[in-house]
Formats: C-alpha cells, sequence, structure tokens
C-alpha cells in the first residue's frame, strides 16, 4: 500500500488560485486559512488572500509544503504542477475543470502532460475535475462541506466529482446519516479507484464504503482489490446506456465500458453489492454502518398502515426474504395487547391503536427467536402528531435495546410530510435507528447484510 | 351514473360515535362541528360533544340528514346502520374496522348482514375499515385533513384506506402537489372502485386519478369502465406476492387476485398506467395536471452535475426516449455565455457556472425545435445557496413563460439536503415547476405523457 496520507491529513497546505470573492473555490479557501491545518494562499496578483499574507508563486512561501490545491483556470494548471514539483509537495489535487472531458485535443494534451509530469517525479495527484477530498474526523476539506452540519461515521464515498463531494453529504446529514472519508477523483490522472480502495479497506474508521463509478482503466487491478477487501462495499455503476457513456466520456473523460462485465465482476464477490440509485446506497450504507447483522431471513413487520404493510410482504418476497411467522407465545403477548380488531396475522397491522399496542409488539417481535430483524412502519398524520403529546422516544430507546440484546437490526420507514419525517428522524437517531423513506431500500438492506452474514460465516469456517 | 354526490358534499351530516377526547374520530368531530357542514353529533351517554348538542341516536335529530359517519367499535356498527335506514339518510361512511378482514366468522357475519340491508334499502355506503373522502374544493372532509396545510389541485385518489387518505396527502402538500378528492373505500360493501372512477371522470376539477388497488370484485365492469375513462389513471397494484396477497384478505377482506392479469388489463388501455410505488404515483401525476403534454420524444437535460446528467441519459434510454441533440443554432447560442470548460455535447453540464450559463441555456433548449422537454437537475451546495444571495425565481419564471409559449413540459429534479430542497419547492411551486427528487419519475413521467399525447392524436384522427 502506497502512503497516501497526506492527501488526508496535511501537515502543510497551499492554495493556487486562493479566493476571496464567492465562486468556485471561495468556500474551501476561507474555511482552510482559518482553520487548524497550515495554509497558504498563492494568488498571481494580490498580496493578501482574507487577512492572510498571499504568495505570487508557491516557491515563494517559506516553509515546506505537503499538499497542493488547484483551483487556477485550465490553462494555468500544468505551470502550477510544474511548480509543484519544483517545490517538492508530496500531493496535489487538482479541482479545475477543461481537460480531457472537453473532447477538445487542445485539453487532452495539457492534461496528457501532466500525467508525463507524475510518470517522472514521484507526485501524486487526485483529479483534475475533481473537488478532492473530505475527511470527516479530522475536519480537512477541499471541497465545500461545513462540518458544523455534518456527522461523523462509518461510511466513506469514493465517487467522480461534485455532486459526491457535497451535495449528497448534505442530503445524508439531513438523514443524520455519518461519514467518514469522501473522496472525488475526478479524470483519475493518477490516484485511482483501485488505490482508494485499499487505503479505505485499512481505514478504521471506515466501516461500509460506497463506490460510485463511472469507469475504470484498470480492470484486472479492480477485480484485483475487489478481492482482497474485506469490508461491505455498495457500488452505483453509471453509464449504462449509449448517450450514457457518451456523456460519461464527456463528464471526466473515462470509457464506461460494458456494463455487463462490471456487473459479473460484481456478484463474483459476495462482500460487494450494486445498487441502483444515491438514495438507496447511502440508505442501505448507513443500516450496514449502524445496524448488527441479522442471522436469517425472517422480517417481522410492525406497521401503521395496512397497504404498506402489504407493500413490505410484496417486497420481502421480491427480494427472496421471508416474512417471520410469528411463535404462538408472540402472537399471545401481542393479543393481550391489542384492539381485536387489530390484524396479526402476517404483519402487525396496530393501525390508529400504535400508542397503546407498540410497546408490547416490539418488546414481542424482537424477543421471538423466529425474528431476525425488525421493519417499523410509521405512518401517522401530521396532525395527531402535532396536537397529541405523542412521544415516539420511548418506541425507539426498546428498539435499540432490544436490538443490542438479541442482534438483531432494526430500521424504521417513514412515511408522512416532511414535518413528519423530521419529528421521527430526530428521536430515532437520538437511539442510532436509522429512518428511511423507502421500504424497498430497507428490505434490500435486510438481505444484503444477511448475504454478508453469511458469507462471513462461510469465511470463518 | 348514480348520484353520489352526497357523499362529496352532504348539506347534513351525523356523526356516530362523535368523540371529545383524542382518539380515532376526534380531529373528524372537531373539524365538522365548526366547520359550514350542518353537523349532529350522536353519542350513547353524552348529552354535549364539543359544545354542541349531542343526541342520543341519529332518529333523534329534529332534522333530515343526508350523510351519516359512523366511528362507533365494529360490534355497534350494525344497530347504527339499521338506524341510519330508519332515518332516511342516503349515504353512509363506515370507518369502524374488525369486519371481515378480520378472517373471524363473527365479524364476517356482522358484515355480511349490513350488505344484505344495502341491498333491500336505497342506502348508499363507503366502507367499513375506510378514513371516507375528502373534497379539497368545499373542504368537506371525514379523515384527518387539515384544510390549512393541503393545497387544491387536479390530482384525485382512490384508495382502500387511511395510508392514502392522509399520510400521503400530508406528504403530497410538503411537495406543493394540489389535490381534488381523495376517496378511501375500505372493505367496499358498497360502493367502490367502478363507480368512483366513473365519478371522478366527471368531476370537472379533476384532471388525473391515482388509483390504489389491493383487489376488485368486479372484473368486468373495471375493464369496461377503464376503455370508458378520458382522463389520464395511474394505477398502484399491491399485494403481487403469496405473503402480500394474505396481507391483502387481512386488510380489507379482498383477493388480490393474478397479477398479471391486472397488468394486462392496464396495459390494453393507453391512457392507463402502472406505477411501482406511491412517491411516483404522485410525482407523476403532479407533472400529468401541471405541466402540456410533450409532442415528441427528445428531453432537452440541463444539468449542474455532470454525474447526475448520465444518470439522466440511462434512464431516458431505458424508458425508451431520446436525449435531444441540439441544433447548431442553439449549441451556438449557449456556447457564447458559457465558460470554455464547460460540456454540451450531449447534457448541458453547467457545472459552477450555472449562475451565469443558466438563463441563456434555458432560453436555448426550450425554443430549439429539436428538444419536446426539459429536464432541469438541480445541485448545489447549501452553503453557497445560503451564503450567496442566490436568487432562483429567475429561472423558473422563465420555464414557465417558455414551457407556456412553446407547449413543453419542464421537470426540476432537486438534490440535496431537505433545506436545499425546500428552498427550490418553494421558488419553482410560484411558477407552477414540479420539483422531484428522482431523475427515474421526470422520465417516465416525460415518457407516459408521450404516450397519453399519441393516444389523444390517434383518437382524434
Amino acid at each position: 500500500m502506497t502512503d497516501i496520507d497526506f492527501f488526508f491529513d496535511p501537515k502543510s497546505i497551499a492554495i493556487i488560485g486562493a479566493s476571496d470573492s464567492f465562486r468556485f473555490g471561495y468556500t474551501t479557501t476561507k474555511y482552510l486559512l482559518n482553520s487548524k491545518f497550515k495554509t497558504f494562499p498563492v494568488h498571481l496578483y494580490k498580496t493578501e488572500i482574507l487577512g492572510h499574507k498571499a504568495y505570487k508563486n508557491i516557491k515563494d512561501i517559506p516553509e515546506s509544503i505537503e499538499l497542493a490545491i488547484i483551483l487556477v483556470s485550465n490553462e494555468h494548471v500544468l505551470q502550477a504542477v510544474k511548480d509543484c514539483v519544483e517545490k517538492g509537495v508530496k500531493g496535489i489535487i487538482i479541482e479545475s475543470a477543461g481537460f480531457a472531458e472537453t473532447g477538445e485535443e487542445k485539453y487532452i494534451n495539457i492534461q496528457n502532460k501532466i500525467i508525463e509530469i507524475v510518470k517522472e517525479s514521484k507526485i501524486r495527484i487526485i483529479g483534475p475535475n475533481c473537488v478532492g477530498l473530505t475527511n470527516f474526523y479530522n475536519e480537512f476539506t477541499s471541497s465545500e462541506v461545513e462540518f458544523n452540519r455534518v456527522l461523523k461515521g462509518g461510511i466513506s464515498i469514493i465517487a467522480q466529482s461534485g455532486v459526491l463531494g457535497n451535495i449528497f453529504i448534505d442530503w445524508g446529514s439531513s438523514q443524520k446519516i455519518g461519514f467518514s472519508k469522501a473522496i472525488t477523483l475526478g479524470n483519475k490522472i493518477d490516484v485511482d479507484e483501485v488505490e482508494m480502495l485499499d487505503y479505505l479497506n485499512n481505514d478504521p474508521d471506515t466501516k461500509v464504503i460506497t463506490l460510485y463509478l463511472e469507469g475504470t482503466t484498470r480492470g484486472n487491478d479492480f477485480k484485483q482489490i475487489l478481492k482482497q477487501m474485506t469490508k461491505p462495499i455498495l457500488i452505483l455503476k453509471n453509464g449504462r446506456s449509449e448517450s450514457g457513456s457518451n456523456a460519461v466520456k464527456s463528464h471526466t473523460g473515462s470509457m464506461a465500458g460494458n456494463d455487463k462485465i462490471y456487473d459479473a465482476v460484481i456478484k463474483q464477490n459476495p462482500g460487494i453489492f450494486r445498487v441502483n440509485n444515491f438514495y438507496e446506497m447511502f440508505n442501505i450504507a448507513q443500516v450496514f454502518s449502524t445496524q448488527p447483522l441479522p442471522k436469517g431471513k425472517n422480517v417481522g413487520v410492525i406497521t401503521g398502515s395496512g397497504s404498506l404493510g402489504i407493500l413490505a410482504c410484496d417486497e420481502i418476497e421480491r427480494q427472496g426474504l421471508s416474512l417471520a411467522k410469528l411463535n404462538e407465545d408472540t402472537i399471545n403477548q401481542i393479543k393481550a395487547a391489542i384492539p381485536n380488531w387489530v390484524s396479526i396475522k402476517g404483519t402487525i397491522d396496530l393501525g390508529p391503536s400504535m400508542m397503546t399496542s407498540l410497546i408490547p409488539s416490539i418488546k414481542a417481535v424482537l424477543t421471538d427467536v423466529n425474528v431476525d430483524s425488525l421493519l417499523y412502519i410509521f405512518s401517522v398524520p401530521q396532525g395527531p402528531l402535532e396536537h397529541l403529546n405523542f412521544s415516539v422516544s420511548p418506541y425507539f430507546r426498546l428498539m435499540k435495546k432490544l436490538s443490542k440484546e438479541n442482534n438483531k437490526p432494526c430500521i424504521c420507514v417513514c412515511f408522512g410530510s416532511r414535518w413528519c419525517f423530521e419529528y421521527v428522524l430526530k428521536r430515532a437517531s437520538q437511539f442510532g435507528i436509522p429512518v428511511i423513506d423507502r421500504i424497498k431500500y430497507a428490505i434490500k438492506a435486510f438481505k444484503m447484510m444477511y448475504e454478508y452474514s453469511q458469507y462471513l460465516e462461510r469465511k470463518d469456517n
């Protein structure tokens, strides 16, 4: 494994093309200059940037620099890279766009010249055409992540570009999903997903890896590293269609490749799963990173809505899992606590009796040996939830306790207005119970985690 | 067509089992007693409910009653229905649960006795085991809808039970989706989806119908009415799996039936579309009810993120549509307004140049004859959106204007934190542009609307 720690915890930083007005790079400049990270702004004309002395060239900085972040426009990047080599920096993040992805010879040539510099020197480069990376544990970022808003957690991201470097981190944080590292690789002229997978496999803060892939140029190495991984990986591969594949080319200059080959490679590895969209990817990753692995296929379902319970049954069967058949004892325990009109033959459909019936139901289901995981479907209209002193915290407290004692994963799927979702999310997340807005993702999470637990068992034997 | 208008606009109402403490039915009782609808509470013991004189029996009410809402527990429903018949009411909504869906003979028998009463009298019944209906135009509801929060619009709902009678209305309203009628039918001992489809087909406020179906007992009539419909219908059919099909039985006592038959029936009718989940159903319905029908298959894509643009290309191809090939003129117009690194070969990937490039891009794309619809992918991190004076309203104002002038539907798909989504939604909805969080639903909407527009054209010729 190569040492690329300096990308994640740089001892000193130069920002080439530091910005003091609101445009691309401003947020990064402002954040790093005022952070604990020793940072020097570099600017061709300005002598001061946001109150910090600015240098005309990185070579003018009187101290040694470990990491350079390049933000200047594409035509100036090659010179900046040359200066970095002369300065002796260890690594560069080139965020500027406008290289091979444009399809124009002039810019392809610039990119190729930078590749030659990488080959001739020891310098390591991330990018170009990316937003670099974020380390949620030491709070280093070359992107637009604001640490007062995001959450630390067990999920790491490897991606191409901005949307996963900041947009989905914004989204994840508003879903109480916590991250470890977010890495965007852009056109990948040097550091790529193979090296980053290896790095994250050894990162103690990373529990599960999400990989958004537009294509890889190192097919064999990619296959090899997937085999060596000891953490679950969720892969989203784009560019399946012809126009999508063309778009990949003009996005990061990569080749999308034959989708069937990627599919086969992913299926060969039991700990590696293909997902269909970003929401699915992060929702499932969150369950992986916060819940115990289920020991079997049997999903217990407690629902406030019959229709949604039916939808859950359909999804459980589609994914090859089973609706848990409750013990006689469990059924009697629940029956003692519910009105006669409540249906508990398949799913436990509490309807409007939830307030009184939920605690005994959770207890009975999570202690039933025929149940391996719990799906709790929350659907209370906003009116009652607002007007009534309706405390949902005890449900999630009990789920956490029994989930831990019995090693069974729990997910709450919440339906309703955004206000309702926030209400439930705030309380459930205090007890580490993931809240999702799709039954499908919850059931897929149970399925993948069950497969993963079976794989670990086989490996141990 | 039978006259069932009194269910939607009752001249006088009795609430049997009116509730003055916070349990099922309280919200409805409180709302109707204080509404413009003439409402009388009926209660076995109480002489006053929320400041209104209560009657021991519906027969004691000194005025004629058009609609009775029954909320009493299952064992008392039969007597209440008999009283209603004697009183001469036109219709009853039975919300109480605990009948055929329990699978217990005792309760099945009660349901059968009520069915006999329906047959012998002229009385019409909705339910049991439902939350009745809501008319968003005159603000009548037997459910828990709060009219200060919801929006009037062109979408009507026919469903089984609560989750569509209130939960998804809460959700829809927080997405700025407007409704016309929401109808829940429960165990359907009398009024069913066939009659309601007919009713809504003649309702001037209904532009598009969403139907959540667990099963129908009138297969031939159902096929017949689908043929006669003159409005687009989106159908979600549950209970495809064995456990799901069992759950249908214990939810509303219906038979799920053979899923393939439903699928075939739906496919036979060009204006009728099957959807896969509630979110998809309402997001697509909103586009149908607010946007013009596209004349062709060519989708123009303007995106702030390359990755999401690729995802859109994949989805466009999967749905059988085409990524629009822009006119030379359009490309030149956009090129004049964008930096050299922006990619406009397939999707128009503006990246961080959005602020300056978006207005000319929208203008060029929506006036291009090769473009039939516009997908605009919004992905700006929360930080810049918060700190910068970033006004998105002009984009949506322009979209509205050009969409109207050129008869081209527009959808904004927004990614990011919930705060970002709210920010965009608030502004886009002022100009009637739908905001969705999934590219898939947007493309599916364009596809279904294109098919619908072709169907209308064939019909006209």
